[in-house]
């Protein structure tokens, strides 16, 4: 549900009573890990008939996120219920816990997930937006999302990726001062986030053979190393790398002038050496359509690419469109990567 | 006219015989500083009637670019030679010289053109795409276009602008190694790309109090610190500069998101720290359309965005529109700027 002070809650609930994610509920339960209170209020006060299951389990077995069991059973389907949400199957299960603090209870949120998603108990897990400074605040040693479910899920490497409805890219780099991101791009960094791109596209987008194309680091690519040589030190070693695994892949491209050409179709993907190199554009097209894909995790997850926006929080003129793509997403890629869906 | 092996004739033809030059040619004379011939062949094989009257002069006057005389008076229009360039008014001025390198040739049309804008004989610059790597391989100490434009007429301060249809942006720094921005990006700097910015806003946009946003360097600009500190060391107090000259500024904003702010119409112009913050946002949404803006030269100047592509010179395929948008806005600009016109 993410921070319950934020707009989470509020895209969740429009989200869920938006016409696309009501035609998923035959096929999808969905199950919102978050305060059923919160939500009830928020559904009151966007006007929005909200019942969700309450998802049933004994205290001993759920005294918080922590130990939360993977034996619990998702409810049976209800239907028939008119122009409600309960049109399909939506339940809500909170997590006991001893906080009331809203950014320590989104923590908890995640934990409880991404226990329900160890579990097998998910197809893929969408999370909503939280307050990495609020959760800092509340005590908690919080990176950030994506850091906290990699840690919780011991995954190695892990890749950012954002989807809009016209462009894909992958981040090399993520959250890190301009001054610092050469520290941080390395051979070994760029090799998995063309691997783990390349595999998503395959597995979860019916993509046969994905074509790549890696910007540069410096404008114009470097310019034959006119403007810094990190293109033939770094960036193009890691592209023959990955070609020698058979992945097609080129690069590295000018920067200005490689999006546009993966817009006209030359390329299924883009990955960009740093967080705004990659997210200027994505957020420059499809500001509130972007969806951000966490790859390298043991299961599928996707998140809205906008944060808390606390100072739109409670007034119901939030946009939900992040949150319905980042729903949507998630549920075309469990259906590609399972059989039986 | 640019180098005549890349594709600067071909656009320039294209441009000239498009409907949209072509309504301005009562209004406007064209002078295109080139070569006659190459133009007369490029216009040939593209199948255009292209007449220009060739600019007429003692050759005692013209010998050679740098001895161009002021006096030459611009020829009368001709007019009603029903579908071809000469609907309006062009001509050709060739300087004399005794190179026969192409690269070499297109400085000297530069350098020509510089004199005629200096004596006043025009009232735009519009500059064809050169080769960097060429003109340097010639013996020519040449650094860029904007660069020769900036030491010919002794102009201190230069900034680079870029106009797409939906947005306008302002480089602090242009072809600068990433790795090197940082020594490059100085208050001084930022304030006179927001200085500048906001006077040709003023005076050739016919904005009266322009709204300008200004870019942080870091992700999130920096969020507070947490990834990097150029925000509040540099582009904060550069802002706070700008603003007590009245200038309304505001930021440092989070890159990958005050773009499309900007495209919704908060802002009228956005000032990016480094070449490729700004130049993605510019060539993602407007790879054909945007065209580059000299600011801070004693007259107006702008060019198409793109380069010589000599990858597809003389083959017939070059895109004018770039071409096309830096003459209209040329003449537009013109306009603005003279009470006459």
């Amino acid at each position: 549900m993410g921070d319950s002070k934020g707009v989470g809650p509020e895209v969740i609930v429009k989200a869920l009573n938006s016409k696309s994610i009501k035609s998923l509920m035959p096929e999808f339960n969905f199950l919102i890990v978050g305060s059923d209170k919160t939500l009830a209020q928020t559904a009151k006060s966007l006007d929005i008939k909200f019942e969700p299951t309450p998802l049933r389990h004994s205290e001993s077995r759920f005294s918080g996120a922590k130990n939360l069991s993977c034996d619990e059973t998702l409810p049976t389907p209800r239907r028939g219920q008119g122009d409600s949400i309960l049109d399909g199957n939506v339940s809500v299960f909170e997590p006991e816990t001893k906080t009331t603090n809203p950014a320590r209870l989104s923590v908890e949120y995640i934990i409880a997930a991404i226990e329900l998603m160890k579990a097998n108990k998910g197809a893929a897990l969408v999370t909503g937006p939280v307050s990495k400074q609020a959760i800092q605040e509340s005590g908690f040693p919080f990176i950030g999302h994506t850091e906290l479910l990699a840690q919780k899920t011991v995954s190695r490497q892990v890749t950012m990726m954002f989807v809009a409805p016209q462009l894909k890219v992958s981040l090399a780099t993520t959250h890190i001062a301009y001054r610092k991101v050469l520290l941080y791009l390395t051979l070994d960094k760029i090799v998995s986030t063309i691997e783990q791109t390349d595999e998503a596209l395959r597995n979860y987008f019916g993509i046969a053979q994905p074509r790549l194309a890696v910007c540069g680091l410096n404008p114009h690519a470097g310019e034959g190393g006119k403007f810094g040589n990190e293109e033939a030190k770094i960036i193009k070693p890691a592209i023959d790398f990955a070609r020698r695994r058979k992945i097609k892949v080129d690069g590295p491209f000018a920067p200005d002038s490689i999006f546009n050409q993966a817009l006209k179709g030359s390329y299924d993907a883009v990955i960009a050496m740093y967080h705004d190199q990659g997210l200027i554009p994505i957020k420059t097209l499809a500001f509130a359509e972007s969806v951000q894909l966490t790859l390298g995790l043991p299961f599928i997850r996707t998140s809205p690419a906008h944060g808390v926006a606390y100072d739109i929080a409670g007034k119901g003129i939030a946009d939900p469109s992040s949150m319905i793509e980042a729903l949507k997403l998630a549920c075309s890629m469990a259906k590609a990567n399972s059989p039986i869906l």
